[in-house]
């Protein structure tokens, strides 16, 4: 059966990555990978790694996303959490299998890794992202 | 200078352990440690490891707490994140130099472990619980 291996990261919705990271990194000493832009997220993100897992700062560079529309409404905050899963084909089957609302009934493929959302109002308020790195797999010559 | 370890564990709050673990436990896959009343919280809490790190589900068992606060102007979600460090007093100490604001300014001593909070205005809208072991620490004869 499919499974979760790690929490991926923990994503918190801000206004300014500059600003944010006086704190994140600055004041609490988590070390700055490297900010990137993310064109299909509409977002510039900043990747700050803390053991096995990530905290990712996400600025929206459009007013036209669901992070953009979160701090407007709530403000800046934890948006969502991730995790690495082994086989999210496996994973979302079960899901719907059991019921649970997805946002992304089919994975999005991006950059060598599939993904797909768990609607919130299954999860206890909590937006969940599953996440599969593809492009470590050997391939066959089948 | 005192640092972060690792994500100790992700806090959701719910208004019912047995109706969240429907989710997390039988839709999601992740395996439960323990359910625990942990009357300094006020809380019963859901012990779900994943890897290094833990979500951990917070049923508040009283009105009188920011929990059962949250819930009650926000509905359940994800309460705040917590990061093990290495010396809170020294990362404590730093972070008041750096101007940072505490909800806790001295660490409360709880079950061989020291904890305090830092305020979400100073960190992007994130509650964020500091949290060092120190029952592991060898004793000294000096």
């Amino acid at each position: 059966m499919a499974k979760i291996i790690k929490l991926n990261h923990i994503a918190v919705a801000v206004t300014d990555i500059a600003e944010a990271l006086e704190f994140w990194e600055n004041a609490l000493g988590i070390k700055l990978d490297h900010v990137e832009d993310v064109p299909s997220q509409k977002a510039k993100v900043a990747f700050l790694p803390i053991g096995e897992s990530e905290i990712e700062l996400v600025q929206p560079t459009s007013q036209d996303t669901g992070t953009a529309r979160f701090l407007e409404t709530r403000g800046p905050g934890m948006h969502h959490l991730c995790f690495e899963v082994d086989d999210i084909d496996g994973m979302l089957a079960d899901l719907k299998t059991k019921g649970i609302r997805l946002i992304n009934e089919e994975p999005l493929e991006l950059d060598g890794r599939k993904l797909a959302f768990i609607h919130p109002k299954c999860a206890n308020g909590v937006l969940i992202e599953l996440y599969e790195i593809t492009n470590k797999k050997i391939p066959t010559d089948s």
